[in-house]
């Protein structure tokens, strides 16, 4: 996508061939940087203190970690410990253990483990690479799958002159994967394609996702959008004034239960309370095959100080972190939550739509079946 | 209740025997400042800029506006007159309209219209007195009656050794109403009771009154609590982590819908997912019995500027005011929602406890009758 007229993807080598370029995402909306990852170090603090974020770039950001391990020490036990690491960062999404998984296997074929440590650390560079090449090609596809979704929307309207109403919740952008992103995809390519679309950007407290990245990627490419607090998109939903809700997810089960940043299950309830659709858009590395119930699926638990601070941008222009509360507020932060399957109207794939089930994912994805554990 | 060991209410009369004050609770948490008001415009910009706010103390202070006007200009006009400016501040807290026109009614009574200038005055403010010692007096009902419901919640609990979880929403304290609270009234009387409670408390963006007040009103009376986003109630239902919810309303209608604090809905969508009794606590002056539906109550829309920035306490204890999107984002400010009768469990009225329905508030409040329409 574009910033200011430029063409970025949220994660790149740099010219040097081998460091990595990223966009320090706890700067947006207030200030656009890049930064150079050179060790894998650097690469699990990127992903931990939230430069990068959003289940497909943590993976993308993974896989290139790996390199720079290799590329240090080119060692088996370098590769095993760089796994470890960067799976230590964070818990719920699945696309991060995918990708080391991913990465580790193609590395330790014969083919590979045969040739000397320099074309070693070189196929792992073009493993990341192709990882990231696949993330775009498949959000492609997801925003082509999606964009019927709201081309039905828009006919279901009585007045279909009128923009459909999308709302989102936290940010499932490009800059939540390497382009284009998942639950945004459709959306770009609806607005692309001329179709009238507003976009309801949820707010997504406590890191502002919403405000921070949603409503900034929206302004760059020019689609209508209106922020919103969290609190406020069951009453527009009761107004008739949201045609759909899309979001992305961080990790969902087999069974179709969808665990997403905290607060999109109270979306998924009003939008069933208001018989309004509720999709969610993933890539398939997002499924996780092996479970079938949403509630076993481990909760991150943050830092009690995004609760009780927020960060902004001051008159002065200055980026700020405020106080909310009296000192000695104690204060939880669990980063996600789960939408029960019964909640979710479909799921947005790169090889189709389908239910929210067991049925639905192995109808799209038949080679998992033997992945795949009776309910 | 006590701040810093001596006694408030929220609003009082000023040893002079005719200016008001209040507690500016814009600036709470960060500082406790007590404000004078002098005329009936003061009255109404405090009420339109909140530093006071919630559904009783806002009829309170409008009670003594019309003192305030009075005083200045007797007249029947300028009764009148004062009554419509400060019922535009608010549209939606029907307590406003309720506490103007009990105050007119009763100034417009022959025997003080007899009345010389002076007395009628005198004779306006002993009827604001009244109507805030009533408050008062209500909302400790609301309180023991509600306690009850916090004790049958201890009974459920397997382990009834471990506090009742409760969850609130915005801030129905006793900064809400001249003092006690009214969702906070049974809190506090559990509390001071023995019984161990610990309290969720949503932070209630756009204004964060659960933070800035709600929180520091429990932390002041030494109650357990942790401050929570708006997004994270869902997953703490959703874990067993909250036994019931109570939340004040800013106006229900005869038939049981609760309009309050944008999000309310949410909560109560989510506890009755979860099998979670969803409580609200309201003074009679609360009820609209003009109402059936609650779609049919006004909204209000108020500064865009609240969604998009907030203020807090800088690092070196000073108030700022920071943005949270880029510029140029547009955003939506809706102040409050509609929860649907069906959601909630009970109504808490000084009263008793009752079914959020029309033959539930009928039952308690039997002379009411022929001010209610067939649904």
């Amino acid at each position: 996508m574009k910033v200011a007229g430029r063409q970025y993807r949220t994660i790149w080598l740099e010219d040097d061939g081998w460091s990595v370029g990223i966009i320090d995402q706890t700067l947006l909306p207030h200030s656009f940087e890049v930064c150079r990852l050179t060790t894998v170090e650097d690469a699990a603090r990127a992903i931990a203190t939230m430069q990068v974020r959003g289940a497909p770039l943590i993976g993308a950001t993974a896989a290139y970690g790996l390199c720079l391990a290799l590329r240090a020490d080119p060692s088996g036990s370098s590769l095993e410990r760089a796994g470890q690491q960067l799976i230590a960062t964070r818990p719920t999404a699945v696309n991060l253990r995918w990708a080391v998984a991913y990465m580790i296997e193609a590395l330790r074929d014969p083919k590979v483990t045969s040739l000397g440590d320099g074309e070693r650390v070189a196929a792992a560079y073009d493993l990341a690479a192709k990882l990231c090449d696949e993330d775009v090609a498949i959000n492609q596809a997801i925003g082509t799958n999606g964009m019927r979704l709201i081309e039905m929307a828009r006919s279901a309207k009585s007045d279909n002159a009128q923009p459909v109403q999308i709302l989102t919740h936290c940010n499932a952008g490009w800059l939540a994967t390497v382009d284009c992103g998942t639950a945004l995809a459709p959306i770009y390519q609806a607005h692309d394609a001329g179709i009238a679309v507003h976009v309801w950007v949820d707010e997504t407290r406590p890191r502002n996702q919403g405000f921070s990245l949603t409503a900034w990627e929206l302004q760059q490419h020019g689609v209508p959008f209106t922020v919103i607090t969290d609190n406020a998109g069951g009453l527009l939903m009761q107004r008739g004034a949201v045609d759909l809700c899309i979001t992305g997810t961080d990790r969902t089960t087999a069974g179709g239960d969808v665990c997403n940043k905290i607060g999109t299950y109270l979306k998924a309830l009003a939008a069933h309370d208001n018989g309004i659709p509720f999709y969610v858009a993933l890539p398939s590395p997002t499924i996780d095959w092996t479970l079938h119930d949403g509630g076993a699926i481990p909760i991150e638990e943050r830092d009690p100080g995004e609760v009780t601070h927020v960060s902004g941008r001051d008159e002065a222009g200055q980026l700020r972190r405020v106080a909310l509360v009296s000192e000695g507020s104690p204060a939880a932060n669990h980063a996600f939550d789960i939408t029960p399957a019964r909640l979710v109207t479909a799921l947005v794939t790169e090889r189709g739509v389908c239910a929210a089930s067991r049925e639905g994912l192995l109808g799209l994805f038949p080679e998992r079946r033997d992945d795949v554990q009776e309910a």
